[in-house]
Order: structure tokens, then C-alpha cells, then sequence
């Protein structure tokens, strides 16, 4: 498989029965110490982790910024990284969190790079893009076949109220976002990224985009409930993907870094077996 | 030295009578082919077009998304690139073209990588960041010392009317965008992306930001006016960066490549040179 599109995305968490991301948002100065001897430090710890947790995942979602810190050399680690995952199993879901978004032939262009088309190893299944450039900055992305976009709707953090949630003609931002993008692409290219810690808000976010997946940030080290998520969030063909970052990477700073990986995933993946 | 602050560019403007910035999307499809046959095309070409405008030249801007196209190859090709403006002259702003922006921790990890902190070869004066996650995706990049974050404020792309111009309150969002952000940063340290496609709109902008830089795009290949971003744009200090990137890098395709590019530039310089 060299792609994952909707009906594939549901089967696979019908079959582990898991719609967990895990976030490899690997920096450098956290990663276990021992790993430092190694060439490639960054990737050794990837590997061990994807190796980990994969029985538990549907999704895997570098963060760009963890990868670029390191200049090319992070890059290469984080080439290296998509490889081996594509080598190890199939039906993975592969997101660059990379909140991207420009003019038409520059989106062209970072669309060309995280789909692969140059490279691939650097061959995403999906990328995050940030909305405030409109229309002709985020359908580049839309245009290429059997990949997505995940487009910010409402974050988690607390910088959202700023903008998002300002309010216009009874409807705040974020809403016009979720509106205004429907007209863009559909369910089966355009998913959302929601912030767990604004759970209540999935019901609004459900009447607006009832059918698109949601990709859900902040649930464990953010604070957000899994079980809030679940209840407000899911649709009939689950329509979730929820990430977790630090709570799984970095469940021990130690050499059994892998091993209390996994044991997060798992815990994680039972919360969501019963729903899926 | 090793930054430029506010005072510096002012005089480094008034000294070459020019507040142009050439943008470097260089695209490895479009430079002339007798490049292709050298170890980094791309690179050869920036060096060409660096010796062959830095007369008339304030700032570069190389758009991150033409080097990340071609993977770790392309970002070293950026990272050479750098690193020869740096040796050629000490008084250029150099901006990274990113639209960045995501959780605190990790707009701190993408200001760290573009400010140099960790390898010199990626030491940018400036970042242009993305508004939509609020102030703690913006923040970050604000602490560093002597750098400049360049908040997209007004685009000059046709997506631009899809969310900054919704008004509520009176008030449309990029003019809220520069209002709140007015609180994070000042004219020291904070820039904002202003359309010249929509150069009637900078009496609006200045009503609000008055002392700020605002870097101008879309003049040249984009249709927008220098005449009228300096008569609605320009303030006591000059205040305008205006950035060209295909009319100038683009100007010829043959092997004259470098000496159009002059020329263009040369152009622009002379309409800029009776405001300085």
C-alpha cells in the first residue's frame, strides 16, 4: 500500500483497534543518553520507538521543527525515519506536522517535498497547513491524489483564543475556517486539527464537519480527556485520530525508554478499543 | 557584525539608497541549465545572483519551501547559501521566508533553528511567522536578542480576502492581528508581510503600526506598485522593506542570468533611491 485513503484509514483502526498518533517530536537534548554514542542518535531512537509502539498506532507524526533544528542532518534523520516505518508495515498513517502554508507555487512546492515527489523518503501521507493565507494557499496540498490535509482549526494552546475564537456574525473564526475550507476539499482529503483541551467544543465543531476526521492534539501531557474526546468527537466511521507526543516518548529518560513507550501506547490503545 | 537592529538597517537603507530585498526561491527547474551540470546548482546560482545584486541590495529572503523540496540537499544548498552572504558583507538583513508557528516549545525549537543556535551556517536576522495559533507560537521567536520576527499580517494573494479581511467589531483581522500583536513585540523587534496588491490598505495599517518595518510583497511579478507603497507606505525612518523574487532572479533565463538580475535590481534600487 502506498497510501492510505479513507476506507483504508477505518479498517485499519477497526482492525488494531486504535486511532492513536504518536508524536515523534524528538528533540535531541531528551533522548536518552546512552543513544548519543550512536551516528545517528535522533533515528536509533525513532526506530526503537516505531518498533515499540506500533502494534498500538495507526498514525506516526514527526513535528518539522524537532527535525529542522538539526539542519540537514535532521532532515536526513527524519528521512531515514519515514523509510524505515514504510519498511515495517503498511497500513501506517504518515503525518509532517509542519503547519505549512504559502502562495500557490510555493504551497506547490511543500506540497511536492512532503508528498514525495522529489524524495521517497520523505513520502507523507498527510501534512498540517495553517488557513490564515486562504483558499489558493491550502488547495496545492488538496491537489494531489490519496494524500491529505490537515488543516488548524482550533488548537490547543492558549494562544488560540487570540485570533480563533473571535467572533463575527454569531460565528467565531474558527467556524469559518471549518465553513470555508468545506468548499475546498471533502472528507476524503481535508481533515482538522482540534485541541483536546477544548473538548466541549466538538459537538460545535461536529455540526459544522460532521464526517471529516479530526486529528487531535493535547490529550496526556496537554491535560485533555480521552474520554471527553471520544464522547463529543467520534462519528460512525470513528473519524478520530488522537496524538500523543511527550506522555508516550518520553515515559522514561532511561534505557527502558522503548519499553515504557510501549506500555503508554498500549494503556492508550485499550481507552480507545472499546469505541472502535 | 553579527545582527542588524533597527537603528543599523535604517542607515544601512539610507547608505545604499535601497530598501529592496531579492527572494531566493530558487527553483532548481527554472535556473539556467548550464548550472545543472555543477556539484549544487542551486547554490551556484544564489552565489551569482548574491554578486550580482548585493549593490542594491538591503536583504535576502530565501522562501524555505524551494530548498526543502530537494530534502537535506536542498537545506545544505541553503545553509552554503548563508554562509557566503555572511562573508560578502556584514550590513545584509537576512530573512528566512518560513511562515513558521506552532506550540510554544515548538516555535522555540524553529526560532533556535533559524537564528542560528545551533549552527551557525543557519543564522537568519528574521523569521516570517504564521498569526493563526496566537501568542505563544509568537512569543518564542521574540526572545531572541537582536532578531526579528516578520508576522504575516496582509497577503498579497488572492486567499488573503478568505480570513483577514472578515471584519467583526469594525475591525477587519489582519488589522486585529496587528493590534494584539502590538502587545508582544515592538518596532525593535517585530515586522509585519504586507501585500503591494493591496497598497491602498497600508493608510489603515499605519494607523495602527506606524513605527514598524513592514515587509512588502508582490511588487514585480505580482502586479503590486513601488510608487504606491511608498507614497501610502513609507514613515520617517523609510519603514519599508519591499521584496522582488521572480523578476529579478528570473530576468533571463540564459547564461546573462546574473547580469539581468542586476539590472533589475538596479531598477528598483534607482525608484527606491529619491525616498532614502
Amino acid at each position: 500500500m502506498l497510501y492510505m485513503n479513507r476506507l483504508q484509514i477505518i479498517e485499519t483502526i477497526r482492525k488494531k483497534k486504535s486511532f492513536l498518533c504518536v508524536g515523534l517530536d524528538t528533540d535531541i537534548q531528551k533522548i536518552p543518553k546512552h543513544l548519543l554514542t550512536l551516528e545517528d542518535p535522533v533515528f536509533e531512537f525513532n526506530k526503537a520507538i516505531v518498533d515499540a509502539t506500533l502494534p498500538y498506532t495507526l498514525a506516526y507524526k514527526p513535528n518539522l521543527a524537532f527535525y529542522e533544528t538539526q539542519g540537514w542532518k535532521g532532515l536526513l534523520s527524519l528521512e531515514k525515519t519515514v523509510a524505515y516505518i514504510r519498511s515495517r508495515a503498511d497500513n501506517v498513517f504518515l503525518i509532517a506536522d509542519a503547519k505549512r502554508g504559502d502562495i500557490g507555487n510555493t504551497s506547490t512546492q511543500y506540497a511536492r517535498s512532503f508528498f514525495g515527489q522529489e524524495n521517497p523518503n520523505h513520502n507523507f501521507d498527510a501534512v498540517t497547513v495553517a488557513p490564515y493565507m486562504g483558499e489558493d494557499s491550502v488547495k496545492p496540498f488538496l491537489e494531489f491524489e490519496n494524500k491529505w490535509v490537515i488543516l488548524l482549526a482550533l488548537t490547543s494552546n492558549k494562544g488560540a483564543s487570540d485570533f480563533q475564537l473571535l467572533e463575527y456574525n454569531n460565528r467565531r473564526l474558527f467556524e469559518t475556517v471549518l465553513e470555508t475550507s468545506k468548499q475546498w476539499g471533502d472528507a476524503d482529503n481535508l481533515m482538522y486539527v482540534v485541541g483536546a483541551t477544548q473538548a466541549e467544543m466538538l459537538t460545535d465543531i461536529r455540526k459544522i464537519v460532521p464526517d471529516n476526521f479530526l486529528l487531535i492534539h493535547g490529550v496526556g501531557a496537554q491535560g485533555g480527556s480521552l474520554e471527553a474526546v471520544i464522547k463529543y468527537g467520534m462519528n460512525n466511521d470513528c473519524g478520530l485520530i488522537v496524538n500523543a507526543s511527550r506522555s508516550i516518548i518520553y515515559a522514561s529518560q532511561g534505557e527502558d525508554f522503548a519499553e515504557k513507550a510501549a506500555e503508554e501506547a498500549c494503556n492508550m490503545q485499550r481507552g480507545m478499543a472499546r469505541s472502535c
